[in-house]
This record gives structure tokens, C-alpha cells and sequence, in this order.
């Protein structure tokens, strides 16, 4: 089959792989109608992780099952589905609690696993013509058949449900105020998220107009951070006040003010996102943090940065008594509520794609993203 | 009257001064019979605050009511009551939302209060013959009268509270493991929560041989930190495995290994208990944080810690999906309950208690609390 | 003043009584703006409670403050300001822990008070020109000034918040189905408040046309039940299953299907909503009951419905493992933050509103509201 | 191997039935040591369900796996392992949420499985030599290897979870007092939950003496309802106040006063435990309800009660405010906990256990626990 496979720091083959066999009885094979680029893909893309070449890349996968395991229960040939881009087993300790980002079964020393991606199991990635999918009755959402939706149920493997992680960690509620910080894919998913949860006003941080634009069209209040301090331009269009929540969907490679998005080669300040939220939530808030920081960074700023330590205002979390919850997003909480949100046509989140092209095209794709060139802000491979 | 006044860097004098007077018609004034040295006046006491001399101590409060304001409802002459040591009004945003450690009613231009503490507000100390309670139907915890409980109901003004707020913060339930960083008052009371709130392992980690002991005593596995890493020392006793939950009951002036625990003399490592909190937790868990941080530290170990800045293994953190909660206990939430616990026999939390000595000696045992001589280690002052 | 004063049953009138008058250094004295008919004032109107001849009603009031006590901190002269209909003190065991419908001091002897109805404690209506308030910072939720919103923020008193107390009950989340039993105002502000909180699919369930329409337009899907059994519609849109979750804004005078919505006299089945939510909720499912079920009902059907008991289908209940929360709306949990709402532009409950009048008008108003003649659903009065 | 069969009512036999066979990848074959007698199954042997003859009993099961299938991940032969009497998936809507109580796969047309027991779905029972486990990662508990705890562990299967689950639905926290009603198994195991979590004084209700003994025993204050009214009793040592929290550990079966506890033989008044929580419990309260309901019962009091339908004080239940929760335990949210809790030394609920018999003895156990002769009050029995 054709598969989407890194070859070396930006640098990304169409190549052809073998194809995906059942190795497990509860297996299934999906056949992949839609796999997106994601940011995180970036990360290794860009040889910023210690992803090997040969790795076939792609973590937001859905398309319709060719065949299934024999323990396979619920799920069967012909359905259409998306997979949660975390891989779970659904009964060790932490996915029996719902916590099916932090499965100890399927990538063994590890709590965790993940198609297509590295240090997260063994497991391909979707960005091809077939996908093995372990664990089928726990990890296939079934979906309507037909292509109907096909790009809003894309967004399920992934970036809906980690923006809606976002409002959840942080606990959004009805009639709340809440400041998104970024308003990528995933920021402007956590912005709309909070939206849907009835926050009475939500604020996009951001400095690319584009997704600012597309912030305010969701009805969030855009502000853009290359004008001026976001925590004072937030106080001042609040009397003074802060939020009552906040969300880092931007994660280490947080962007100094001014300086360029274009390319990667913005200046990093890996805890600016993190103390603005402190600087900008009400005492008793909370803080979400769906956006990622890494343990090991070898293209951190510092040596703190390297080993994923940071400085943070500490004494004043405390002094206003703030809560944050943080950790990669267990899709499979939430991604059959957010299906039927689609389906009543109650969200409508392919309003975030900017692109769908076919597999061969991914190098290109990959290559303008990395860029953000012409308005590439979320990408769907067709196979 | 007779109060406790501060008057220098360890000089404290119990002198004459004006009794307190009623101010506002929701006032109550209190007769002292109990009111504790608490930890946290130590930080006042070594001239470690912008606490200015002339200032009374003492937020662990409880007493008689003497007199009642014309708008007090539900509280009289003759109840035997303990306060919250936050001043609070019971019905700003944030303390009608329980979070009275947060009002913003009592202290203009911050969110939370106190008695006989610098920057909490205008509330003079109890550490005193007399008390002016403001809110007395709010702030008024009422007892059975007599003198039974005394040294266990002196508890209910802070260090019980604040211990079980740490066990709270981070969602202790039944059956769980947890990591009780600190075995002082504080330590103590959420290692007690801990085995109250049916904890299965509670780890009590502290340097302190006799503060281990009674950590020994209410059924709690004593680590000493001295010894070896707790972090190693409690993976190792549990096979490899961490803690469901950790406590943090320390806060910033947290002590190196093998330091001396005497005599405020110790190295201190701000952030050395936040680290060890997020490696002996396991992925999915909580961490609750009562022990004090603050956002200004004249005396802090470097510039960062002056200003209240940790490093913190952020990048860890994130990647086992930690949550966290911090802050000031808000008392009022649990009082009434941790009351009727000691009431029906099951808590008895003055086994914290080490002295009981009258109002003048109260200079003396400041002195002896601060050098942590002689076995003090909780006292209570009977004016 | 002049106020609304209940005569006998089916009769008010609009008459001279003495002013209210300060008692206690907690209250304030509000000039009414705008003050609300309630459904529940009908009980009292038609002769169906104990309610004596002379009682001034009135429960949902907004205005300006006119007059504060000597005690009262945060609320001044000239403050515009919505009531919660619960009177409450804040500081009381059931206060404090949010459930401000179940004071105990404000009504002797029993948990829970409210203006002008009776049962309720000694508080007059604001059915009037003048409304003295107890516990002035607690019961007076400040609003914008100005007259914007005035229609909007009358529903704070009541409506709103009791109808988002069912969503709340019901423990509605964002993506999930809800049976909505009721569309008139309580129940249109449950559904509303479901659409709020993010549900993706809203039922709300009547049989009078204009009601079905109006939750139509707020992005429910009606249901009439004189058109057949609304579970097995319900059911039939869903392909054979049930809801999530339930609410009952309906309360002990449910109406046989088929039977005239007209004037008091339909045929009464008191326990025919419960039993529906019952059927219609998936097992596993929540139910939330805001609408009124009573004790004592002298117009009750039969013997049990007169000392309020109802036959419940107790054993399918549990067999689904199904929860329920019932009672009056705790209003001040929620009005801040449904305030909030509306002036953010996201939530506009004046919808629900049909008529505005003056007082002098009221007993026109109460005789066609209680024949539910000219569209009369939702009456303002304005003095 | 030998099996527990039902002949007819009130007649059990130990048979030689055909050995378990893996019947899916998924399974498991348990070499059972001990199977508990639970209440429930009297229900079927009084011959009160439509149970037919031939159904093996035993859903209290826990062994040593013996050979597992080529699906199975983390378990192996030679585990020792405790299963939940509920069967569940671990995949489906309901028990990727916990509620595995509600499996939507294992007993197809119904939410809910169990082992040996009718309309449970096609599940053989445990009360023989040897049980197959369907989805053994999921529903096999792994416990110490050995035999130390074995009566402890025995309990895990059914009864202590379903009683804690009664102190979870009725959200029991700490320094709250309950009311829990019966003190047979369930009731003691309720009791002694809300022991563990922390309440300040549990109630427990029954009128069977040994039962009241057990119950103080384990720290809970006895009301026997033969000496009066248990509502009143309760009151009146509580100063005329009701308790926080109640929990139903009767059900339906419920004895009248004075009737006799023994043979089965006593007066039934299936509302009377639900209508005296009603009463007893505080405005604001809560209820759990483990306590079985059913929607058929052939053998109920009067026509409504043989349709599952009781008549409840629902006026009363809405005046105060009270939620309740339903439903047969989800074992398996809670028996890992509950397993590390007897582990750690802090929970023994074998106290509950009064004979251990061989699987030989089975006919006469049944005999004699049906009777409640010779104290026989819960019976494990060892294959």
C-alpha cells in the first residue's frame, strides 16, 4: 500500500509499505478515507524529536473496516468509523477510569500509546491506505455510513475532543469568561468548545490574523498578542478583571510577542503561555492545558528547557489559589458526545481545514503547513 | 487587654492594649480561651514579611462570644464558637461559591483575609484576651458549650482544616495511595485526613524523628527523607509502582536532604517537594497543595525564588496528565464537619499538640517554637 | 405604596398598603421596576394553598435600591438589582453549602422562605412599589445600570435559573439528548438552558401549540403529546432509544393527554410525568425535577395525591440504575452567571415573555394568564 | 464437574454438569475456590423469580484462572482472581463510563449481565467447580497470589462494593451522619463503607439482633425498628434532627414492624424503607439505593406492587430537595480500591461471613440461610 513515511528532518516519502496485518484477535483493518496532518506531527517532521526515518506518520484516522479479528464484537466489515488518535486497551487501571491517553497495555512501560508517532508503541500510522487498529470493539467509533460529515468527523480522531479537553480540564461552565491562548487547530477548537459549554465570553490569544479571523467568527473575541500584553488588553475590556478560566493550547514552543510565526523560526519562550494564564485568571480559577510540553526537548531554548523544566510564577498560582489540569487527551471520553453534536448539527468543526488533497500530495502538504504558507492551518489526506 | 505583640526580627512581647470594640452592627466580640502559634507566624516572627511591629498575632481562634452586634442573627452571648482563620463575608462572588479563604470583601484590593496577619487586612490578632469576629453569624463556628474538646475544637481554626484541604485538593478517595510531603502540624493533619478519608497508604515523608513518629501513630508509613530519596524509598516499597496522589504540606521554605531541621538554619530547595510530588505520582494523578508559596520572598534562596518563581518539571508534569490544586484553606467548607467528626469520637486532632501554656508565656514559647526545641511543635496559648 | 393583594379565590386586587419599612440593619428597601406573574402564584390565586386573604404577591422582582441599613457593605442607593425568589441569609448549615432554597433562618421551622407566597416566612411580595429585602449583599445581584436587558433580567428572579436548576439536576452535558417534560416558562427555560449548556439534542414535550413553537424556535424539537404517547415518539425519532437525561417542568398538575391546557380545568394525572421520564430515559440516565410537587394538596385527585403521594414505577427506575435531584432552585448559585449570559449576547430568556404591564393592570393580567387566554404565558408587571 | 442446580423452589442439588469450554478469544475458564450464597439468590430459590429449573447458581465467584484465550492479554493461567457478579464488556456505551452494571453486550436486549442468575443473560453460574469469564482482561480482578484474604477477597465479587456503591450514590463524605437501612449483608457492608469513608455516625436499621450486634461492632449505632418507629429513634438522639445521607439496603422485601425476620414468613410493605428515608433524611440530603427493586414481582403485596409500582412521598421527597441514585452496583468502579483497602490492613469484610461450607454442603447452607437459622447470615462456599 501507499503510506505517508519520514525520511529525514523535513523530509517526508510517498512510499509503498507493506500492508497491515491482523496480528491479534481483536484487531480490525480500517481502509482510511480521511487521515489529517497535525501539528504534533510537526515536532518530528521537523527532527525536533528522536522519531527514526521509516516511520509512517498520521494519528487522526478514520475510513471504513475491511476486516475484522475474531474476537471482535460490536464492530464489523463495512463500518464506517474514527479512531481515537491514543491507542487503549479499555480495561487496565487507568482506561478503566476513563483515562484511555494513559493505557499501560499497549505500549509497555509506558502510559500511553499513539498511532504513528514516536516513543508511543508500536503502532503504524493511518497516513496510508490501511490501518491496524488493535483493541477494534474499544478504539472504532462507529460513524453514520455514507460521507456525509466526512471532514467534521475527521476532527474526532483528535483536535475536537483535545480543544474540548482543554474546557473540560479547566472545567468551563455556563456564563464563564475563559482565555484561550492560541488559536491553531487545537486553540480554536478549545475556544469553540467553550463556546458550545455556554462560556459567556472566551478570548483567542493569538498573532496570526487568519486565525484570529476565524476565532471571532465562532464567536470568540480575538486578541492579538503582537498589540500589546494579552493579559492588560483582556483586564482593560473587563474593567480590570481577569478570567474566570484559562487554556494553554500552545504548549513549549509558546512564540515571543512580534516575533514572526512563519516557518518555526519564531523565538520560543517556553513559559510565557503558562505565566500570562496565572497573570490573567481570577483568584479561585482554573487553568486546562491541552497543549504540549515534553519532558526531553533537545532543541529547548535552555538547559532547563532541554529537560522540560520551566520557571513559573509558582507564588502567585498560589496566592490566588488556581487549579490547572494538564496531559494529552482521552478522546474516547468525549468523541461519541461530540459525533452527535455534528450529527444534530450542533458543531460544524471543519470549520478549522484549510486543505483536503490526496496521500501523494502529502509531501507538499507537509512541506507548505511546516510553513504556514497559503493559508495552511488543517490538512486531510483522501486516500 | 493583654496581647501578643510583635515587636522585632524573634521578639515578640504580650503587652496592654485597647480591648477590641465593636465596629459594625455584624461584629461579635469573643472571649479568647484557645488561640494557637501557627507555623506560618513564624514566617512573621523571623522578620521574614513586611509585618510591621505593633502588630497583634494569632488566627487560631476560639473563645466565648461576649457581645453581639444589633445585626446578628444567629449567634449570642455565651456561645462557645471557633473561627476560620480567614476573614470572610459570606456573600462576595467567591464566598458564596465556598471559597472563603478568596473574599473579597475584607481585605480591598485582595481576595482573602485573616486575623493578626500581615497584608490579610485590618483584623487584629486573637492571640489576646478579646476578639472582634467580623460577619459573626458567617465566621462564628458554633461548639457544644463546656470546655470538652478545647485543644481538639483550637484545631478547627486552621491546621485540621488545612490539612484536610490538602487531602480535598487532591481528591483522596477510598482505598487510595498518597505521598504526605511534611509530617509538621500541618503534614500531620493531611496524613490524618488522609486515613480519615479511608486512604489505603499514606506516606509521610519528613526528616524529623518525632514528627515520623506520630505520623507512625495515626497509621500513617513514615519516610525519612535523610535516609535516601523518598521518592526511591516509596517506589521501592510499592514494587516499582508510585502514589495514586500526593500532598504537598511543606511549601517553599522546603528543606535540602540532611539538612538540620532546627533553628530556621536549614538549605533551603523551594521547588524540591513539587519535583518529588511529580515523580512519585503515577500518570492520571492529583496533586493537592496547602503548604505555603508565596509571590514575594525577601529571604528566597535566589532571584527567582525572591520573586516566587519555581523551576518545575513542567515537561513531566504533563506528560503523566497531573492535576493540581493550591491555596489557602477556605475553613468554612469543612469545619462544621471535621467538628461532628471529633464530636462523634472518630477525630481527635490535638494529638498534634505538644504545648498549652498561658498568654505571657507566649514570648517563651515563640522562642522555643522557632528553635523547634524541646518538643514543640503545636502550641496553644489559654489567655 | 400600591401592591397586588390576594382577596379571595380567582380575585386580587390592586390596593393602598403601608410602606415597607427597614427591621433590621441587613436590609434594603428596592423600588420595583419590574416584578413578575409566576405559574406558582396561580396555586395561591385559585384558592388551591393556604394562602390567607391579604397577602401581597410578588416573587420575582428587580429594581433600584432606594434605602440600605447600617450593616449592608456592598450594595448602595441607586444599585439595580434582581432578587433571587428564595430570601436567604448566606451563612446558615444550608446557605453556606450553596442550597440557598433551604434557609433556615429565614422562615422558623422550616428550610426555605420566599416573598410573598405562602408558607413562606413573613417576607411581602414585590407585586408593589416598594420590596424591603433582607440581607441586602446576599439577595441583591447588582446589575448594568441603566433600563437595558429589563425584560431579560426579570427572568433572574425565577424562571431562568429554576429552569436551568432542572438542566443542572439532570446533570445535562454537552452532547447529549434530554426529554424535556413541559414548555411552558419553567419548562422553556429548562430546554433553553439544555441548548446552553451544549445538549445536541433537546425534546421538549406540550400540548399547547404556541408553547411547542416557541421551544421550537429556541432549537428544540417539539413534541405534542395529544398527537400520542411522547415517549414512544420520542423513541421513534431515535430508532427505538431512549434520552440521556430528563427534565420535569411540569410538577403535580400534569395534564392527561388530550385534555384542555385551558383554564384550570384539565383532567390531572400527578404522576404521569414521572412515570414518562422514567420510560424515556436510557438506563444509566439522570433526571432532574424542578417543577413543583407538594406535600398537601386539598385539590388533590385522590386520597395519596392530597398528601402528596404518587404511584412510581420504582421497580423500572431502578432496574435502569437511573439518579434524580428534585426541589426549588437554589437562584443564587446560578443567576451571576446567567446574568452573565445576557449581557454577553448569548442568552436572551425575555423570549418567554408575553405581555408587560402595569400594576394597576394586574388583575386583568391574573385573570387571563390563569385562563391562559390571548397568549398569555409570561406577564411583567411594571410599577 | 459438580454444580449447584435449581430443581424447584426451595430446592437446590449438586449435580455433575459438563465442564466450562472456551467459547471466544476473549474468555477465561476460573477454577473456582470460593463462591458465595448471596440474598439475591434466595430470590430464585424461593421460587419469586422466573427462573427455570437447571440454572446453576453463583455470582459471588473468585479462583484461579486456568487457561485463558488467544485474545486475552493480562491475565494468565495460575492468576488469582476475584470477578465482579456483573459481566461486562468493558466497550460498550455504558461501561466505557463505568457503568458496568448496564454492559449493553453481554445480555443482548437489556442493559446488564450476571453470572447465574435469571434474565442475566446466558452466564452459568460460579457455585461450581469451574466458570468461564468473557472478557477476562476486563472482568478478572488479579489478586495476591496464595491464599491469605481469601474470605476478605470473596467479598469483592458482590457484596462490599454493592454496599459502598450505596454510600457512593448517597455521596457519603466525611463528618456527614446516615441512616442505613437493614443490616443484612449489603446493609453491614453499607454501614461499614461509610465507616471507611469517614462519616461522623452511621445509623443502621434492622431488627434482626446479631445483625444490630455486627453493626456495632464495626463502629455503627444500632436502631432496632421492632422497639419503634426508627425515624423517631433517629431524631430524637439527634437533638430532633434528621441525618445527612440515607442508603436503602432493604429494597423491596421490606418488614413490617414486629413482623418476624425468619423463614421468609414476614409482612412485606415494599415502601415503607423508602418512604422512612423520606423522613429521616435533612432538606438538601441524598439517597442511595442499592437496595433491589424490581418491575415485576409475582409474589408482590398488592397489584401495584406486583408492576414494580410504590407509592412515594414524592411531595415530601421534592420540599426537601433530595436526589437519590439507583441501580445494581458497577463492581468494577470500585474493587480495585476496596482490594488494595483489605491489603493494606484497613478493611476486613469477611466479619460479614458466618459459614464456610463445602460446595457438598450447598443444599443444606440454602436451606438453612433461607431459614436464617443458626446464625447463618452469609455463606461462602469452597469447591
Amino acid at each position: 500500500m501507499r503510506a505517508v513515511v519520514y525520511d529525514s528532518p523535513f523530509k517526508v516519502s510517498v512510499e509503498n509499505v507493506p500492508d497491515p496485518e491482523m496480528q491479534h484477535p481483536n484487531d480490525a483493518i480500517v481502509k482510511i478515507t480521511s487521515s489529517c496532518i497535525c501539528g504534533s506531527d510537526l515536532h518530528m517532521y521537523e527532527g525536533r524529536t528522536a522519531a527514526e526515518p521509516g516511520i509512517i506518520f498520521g494519528h487522526e484516522n478514520m475510513g471504513i473496516i475491511q476486516e475484522v479479528g475474531s474476537a471482535v464484537k460490536t464492530r464489523k466489515v463495512g463500518d464506517r468509523v474514527v479512531m481515537p488518535f491514543n491507542v487503549a486497551c479499555g480495561f487496565c487501571k487507568n482506561c478503566q477510569r476513563g483515562f484511555t491517553g494513559f493505557c499501560t497495555t499497549v505500549n509497555p512501560g509506558f502510559a500511553g500509546g499513539a498511532y504513528g508517532y514516536v516513543a508511543m508503541g508500536p503502532w503504524r500510522g493511518g497516513q496510508a491506505e490501511y490501518l491496524q487498529v488493535p483493541f477494534a470493539d474499544f478504539n472504532c467509533l462507529p460513524l453514520p455510513p455514507g460521507d456525509q460529515y466526512e471532514a467534521d468527523f475527521a476532527m474526532l480522531a483528535d483536535i475536537f475532543p483535545t480543544g474540548y479537553h482543554g474546557a473540560e480540564l479547566a472545567d468551563v461552565r455556563p456564563g464563564e469568561s475563559v482565555a484561550v491562548f492560541g488559536a491553531g487547530p487545537v486553540g480554536l477548537m478549545a475556544a469553540y468548545s467553550c463556546v458550545i459549554r455556554g462560556a459567556a465570553e472566551v478570548y483567542s490569544i493569538d498573532h496570526v490574523q487568519e486565525r484570529l479571523d476565524k476565532a471571532e467568527e465562532i464567536g470568540a473575541i480575538p486578541i492579538n498578542f503582537d498589540e500589546g500584553d494579552p493579559v492588560r488588553q483582556i483586564k482593560d475590556r473587563r474593567g480590570g478583571e481577569g478570567t474566570d478560566k484559562g487554556i494553554d493550547a500552545v504548549g513549549y514552543q509558546a512564540a515571543a510577542q512580534g516575533s514572526s510565526a512563519a516557518g518555526g523560526e519564531q523565538e520560543e519562550i517556553p513559559n510565557v503561555v503558562l505565566n500570562q494564564m496565572i497573570d490573567v485568571i481570577n483568584p479561585t480559577g482554573a487553568m486546562g492545558i491541552p497543549g504540549l510540553y515534553v519532558p526531553t526537548d533537545p532543541g529547548g531554548v535552555d538547559e532547563d528547557a532541554k529537560r522540560g523544566a520551566l520557571s513559573i510564577n509558582f507564588g502567585k498560582l498560589f496566592e490566588k489559589g488556581l487549579r490547572l489540569g494538564t496531559g494529552q487527551c482521552n478522546v474516547k471520553r468525549y468523541n461519541a458526545y461530540l459525533r452527535d453534536l455534528i450529527i444534530a448539527g450542533k458543531a460544524k468543526p471543519s470549520f478549522a481545514v484549510s486543505h483536503q488533497v490526496s496521500l501523494e500530495e502529502a509531501p507538499d502538504a507537509y512541506d507548505k503547513f511546516d510553513k504556514r504558507v497559503e493559508g495552511y492551518t488543517k490538512v486531510i489526506l483522501n486516500p
